[in-house]
């Protein structure tokens, strides 16, 4: 996958928006305004802040339950599906991917909602598929604790082969409206989908046009084993939270081999791992900006946040000894569970130099430095085999994403390396996918008009 | 409650829009232009005319199955919520009401969308409550057929008292996103609810603030003796077909009369009758208008259109015969049942005739008329205890609303009957409606980081 051929191989970027910012500490920096990103225009200002860098998408991460560190840091004012509605009636160009998950919804339902949202942003519609790992979750839908990780994985998979199926359900050229004979819709382009699973039994069609992108453009983030099979299978880009070169370059490899299994082609899927730039003008400003936000830092939130993190209880830790023991990665964490805890064991750090290494981006790479410095790590993991693109994670917003646009994009389009202009107007374009075909193939369901 | 007193009584205005409006060949009209109907400017033209009439709200129906006939008439080509979203971020004073089903959605998902896109619109959100009778919209679910009446009220009740308890569960007071401690939420304002019922357990809370509103404003249509009583409860304002004035001052006076059993005053809930007004600057231009609309209608479409709403199958029927013996009414359907059979009989219409009445509104009243008597039908009902205002349902979008904008309320306004600017900025302001006080009495869930 190292291609350094002469084909123009262009990044592409997108940026995770999470309220104040990804550093755990942001909405306490003097520059951010924690009542402002309780609104919408807080949103519609950095949408349009990625367009006007041309960035391929934005992206709204999402749970179905209370963070349990609330009291310590900000939560989303808004539920994503409806936010990235509002913003696709405010913005013209960026992708818009609101993750939800596949144990807490419904297929007929949710495959409608992202068809509707595909419908309203005229095709930059992506769904972030989870399977929603929280005990906290499961108990708000009727469960003592969340389903065991193969089950999840089982309905993800029924769910997702079951959404596309409702999405190929009526056919984008249905509609006919035809005045002078009457034919609203060519029901022979309409179709039930009878499927009847483990999990659920949906007659169809759905109620809805396929949408322009023909399906949202789906996307994943889980990197366990059965994460990843899930994404070789399913996923067209993938969010992933690497440490090192070398992590990366193995968790793309890996990845992008496990694509053959399903007749996919290396190409067919996208591996942008997370970073959280820290950017100065100059290498000591950005240094600077980077200590004021780990000075920020509420040890009790770090300590809270690590807990979470590792499904275990710290709030006791020796914040200056080394990170006790945690046992084993639980059911519903297991890349992050590993991720972290071999970062503390390989650098040695204590458990409050943890603390401030996840601070930033709970487990996905920080980087402070220079623009010219940015771009070359994303330059190098671009061209050595680790990423065909990034996960921007902006330490505090809107600035950090103002910080990225106006300073590292210019910077890229200067190496050539992203574009000037959206190349098409859906998302799918823009990531330099293909459109599904349709695999319709049943026939409407007769005589029925409940 | 038909009261003439010295109060300025003023009526309530909601826009009831569907794809290219309520008449069923409105999308053969020459002025229509059903593939316009597709895309979300349209509904942002028809949201913002709305807004330029000073009309309370905009109303979405909705179904979670394919209607029958979609062969002849035109279907949404959105989700109401995630549209409601999208027009959130294009309006800023209508009210935003959408459908959705108890029976179809979980209480965790439904009210943090809800409360969503009531903080997306500054708190403009109402939902409209359904329990879902449609047979297609059972089998997208995985059941056989319809839960029955008092199964699906039962679901429904349970349904928005836990929606309540979960919107009273995260206190609009509790962000204090206080920089110098580093406390970002008082978690004493945030509960659980601890919720354990018949068909669902939740723990919550949600993981939204509560709405501006407090909650959404609740909106029910239903006219069943289940659906009154529901209305009774729970409900702030109801949509309901009436055909005769001495239909509308029976259903008035029985829902307000109803109030009383759960504590809540007449003037606590708004009743709506729904009206198609065919607008003509004269009489016989308007009588040109209806005939014109007519014409258009697919007796095909018209016969599938009564077989629904009779649930039972009249494809055979002589058109210029009686109404066949349609047996009694099933589960699904009680109150328009009555309504179709009753109009047949007291008229004596053939099939064809009921037809053409029905396929202005569905059983909703049709009127055809100048502004003036358009007013004078409308004055009448606000004034004779049949109605509290009115759902207005274009019989052609979006030049319906435009006409009934452009020269009905004017008239409206002239008589004093009307508002000329909004009262306040939300939903609930303009309806006149209090905010509901918060039950929030648990503690917030100890000892949970997941």
């Amino acid at each position: 996958m190292t291609t350094n051929d002469s084909s123009p191989r262009q990044l592409h970027l997108n940026a995770f928006i999470m309220a104040t910012g990804h550093h755990e500490a942001a909405w306490r920096h003097p520059h951010v305004d924690p009542r402002a990103a309780l609104t919408l225009q807080h949103y519609v200002e950095i949408a349009r802040t990625a367009e006007r860098g041309r960035l391929d998408s934005i992206f709204l991460a999402d749970g179905v339950a209370l963070h349990g560190n609330v009291k310590h840091n900000t939560h989303s004012a808004f539920e994503p599906l409806t936010l990235l509605s509002a913003l696709a009636a405010t913005t013209e160009h960026v992708g818009l991917i609101a993750t939800a998950s596949t144990t807490y919804n419904h297929p007929y339902t949710l495959a409608r909602a992202f068809a509707s949202l595909d419908h309203l942003s005229g095709g930059r519609a992506g769904w972030n598929i989870v399977t929603s790992a929280g005990q906290d979750e499961a108990r708000n839908f009727g469960l003592p604790s969340r389903p065991d990780h193969d089950d999840r994985y089982a309905r993800a998979t029924e769910f997702v082969q079951v959404a596309r199926a409702l999405w190929d359900s009526f056919d984008d050229e249905a509609v006919l409206a035809d005045k002078a004979s009457g034919i609203y819709a060519d029901t022979e382009r309409i179709s039930a989908i009878g499927h009847v699973g483990e999990h659920f039994s949906i007659r169809g069609p759905l109620n809805i046009r396929r949408p322009v992108q023909g399906h949202p453009l789906l996307v994943q983030a889980g990197s366990s084993e059965a994460g990843r099979e899930y994404a070789a299978r399913f996923a067209e880009a993938v969010f992933t939270a690497q440490q090192t070169l070398q992590d990366g370059q193995e968790f793309y490899a890996d990845l992008k081999r496990r694509l053959a299994t399903y007749g996919r082609r290396p190409d067919e899927l996208l591996v942008l791992p997370g970073i959280s730039p820290v950017i100065g003008r100059t290498e000591s400003e950005a240094r600077d900006r980077e200590a004021e936000l780990t000075a920020l830092i509420s040890p009790a939130h770090g300590l809270a946040q690590l807990s979470a993190m590792l499904d275990t209880r710290l709030s006791e830790a020796d914040l200056d000894g080394p990170l006790p023991d945690v046992g084993t990665a639980t059911e519903g964490n297991q890349s992050r569970f590993t991720l972290v805890t071999e970062l503390a064991r390989r650098e040695s750090l204590t458990v409050r130099q943890l603390i401030e290494r996840l601070a930033g981006g709970r487990g996905h790479r920080v980087f402070a430095g220079t623009p010219a410095q940015v771009a070359d790590e994303i330059q190098e993991w671009f061209e050595d085999g680790a990423a065909d693109g990034f996960n921007v994670m902006p330490p505090t917003l809107p600035g950090g994403l103002d910080d990225f646009v106006d300073l590292v994009v210019p910077e890229l389009q200067r190496r050539g390396l992203f574009r000037t202009e959206y190349e098409g107007s859906t998302l799918r374009e823009n990531y330099g996918l293909a459109r599904p075909a349709s695999r319709r193939t049943a026939t409407y369901p007769k005589g029925n008009a409940a």
